[in-house]
């Protein structure tokens, strides 16, 4: 039995905030809601975060007050392994010196953000399924309601191998990363996926962005391809993951 | 001067329906606007329609609803020449019958529709001009306002070419079209576009997509590549047209 436990309750930006741990380890944890009590269960949105990155970083906000607002959904943020509050081994310091190092000498960052970001994976998709099955026993998401996910860049890398082991998940929004650890995980993915990169990124090559794009087995998965580098994903496409979970999930989206 | 002559008006499915014959060879056109005279002057969008298709088509006045009632837009459509109420010439049925005997054969249409397209294209351009010429003489619309293009397959044919042409076109949505007889103009296109294309199209071989949207020098570009075969465009990119409408030209789409 998994359990999670609220720690701190509030009302930030017309959102019911709810700070949690889940398990024994204490993975920290966020559950933004619709302030008022809903009528009726709504789906839950599963939300990864970037590299670098924490649960209630401005872009988690940002994109849960788009859920939460437009759609009256639930949306769930879990700090990654090594990120947030939670500690960093030696093994993540070494690999982020490692990140940095070759960044600084004009080097190319894939090789070591996929490598990191598959061993932060083997940790972190358990710890989501934990938290998928303790947050389904809440009143208000319930245990068969739809459940979506959405990440990109590192929130990708462990979305991926989430969405191909956990089949509760049903509509997956993902981008801005490599084929080469998660194509294997995507060839078994078929629930409906949209998928951004960005044209002229100078991280991920345009072919290995494609590649990825095209592993997944989903009848029903939308490529979005914005002209610019890595860092300038349009905002508009935030708004159109909200669209896309919309559409899959029986919601309209509020005027915002 | 270009002259526009109003043959017809009426109010049907929430829009003001305006037929007309442009020029002095009369080529038929149709201008939708909003039921109610508009407080100000209100953008316009060029409708180009497909191929085997005409100016009142199902596709068109979808789209011109989607524009109409969620903007407020004006949008004009043309017969293309050979299309619609205009007589096909001995080049034309030539053409269409070597289509049909290349499709009963089995063999690639590419080679055909690129060619018959930029002859169409070539005598289409001209006449979208002048219409547009014509039609900024109205003062629900003017000479100064924002001016769209939307158009895939043979409107995609067409309006490349139009948009390369005629700077008064600001922003561009695409689609389904082969880089052959395109991509010198697409080169010469700095206004934002939105692209679209089908990940399986069983005509349009995927590279040849691809290779037409990079060719568009804009900065501000998207590639909507959606899962499946060429007829199976989801009708959602309709939407997203008009939402990249509304997005540059400053209006927001109503719910509807």
């Amino acid at each position: 039995m998994h359990s999670l436990r609220f720690t701190a309750e509030s009302v930030a930006f017309g959102m019911r905030e709810r700070d949690f741990l889940l398990g024994a380890d204490g993975v920290p944890g966020v559950l933004f809601s619709p302030p008022a009590d809903p009528a009726e269960r709504a789906p839950l949105i599963l939300l990864g975060h970037g590299g670098g990155n924490h649960r209630k970083h401005p872009a988690m906000t940002g994109r849960a007050r788009l859920l939460v607002h437009g759609c009256g959904f639930h949306v769930a943020v879990l700090d990654a392994p090594g990120h947030g509050e939670r500690p960093r081994t030696a093994h993540d310091e070494a690999e982020i010196a490692e990140l940095y190092r070759a960044r600084e000498a004009g080097q190319p960052e894939g090789p070591i953000v996929v490598r990191y970001n598959a061993h932060l994976a083997r940790q972190a998709v358990p710890e989501w399924r934990a938290a998928l099955d303790a947050l389904q026993q809440l009143p208000e998401i319930g245990a068969d309601g739809p459940v979506g996910y959405f990440g990109l860049n590192m929130g990708t890398a462990i979305g991926v191998p989430l969405v191909a082991a956990d089949s509760r998940i049903t509509a997956a929004a993902f981008g801005q990363h490599w084929p080469d650890a998660l194509a294997e995980y995507a060839r078994r993915i078929t629930v409906p996926v949209e998928y951004a990169l960005q044209w002229d990124d100078e991280h991920i090559p345009r072919e290995a962005g494609l590649a990825l794009f095209d592993a997944f087995a989903s009848a029903d998965k939308t490529l979005h391809a914005n002209a610019g580098r890595h860092k300038e994903l349009p905002r508009f496409e935030a708004e159109s993951a909200v669209r896309f979970f919309a559409r899959h999930f029986g919601r309209t989206v509020a005027a915002g």
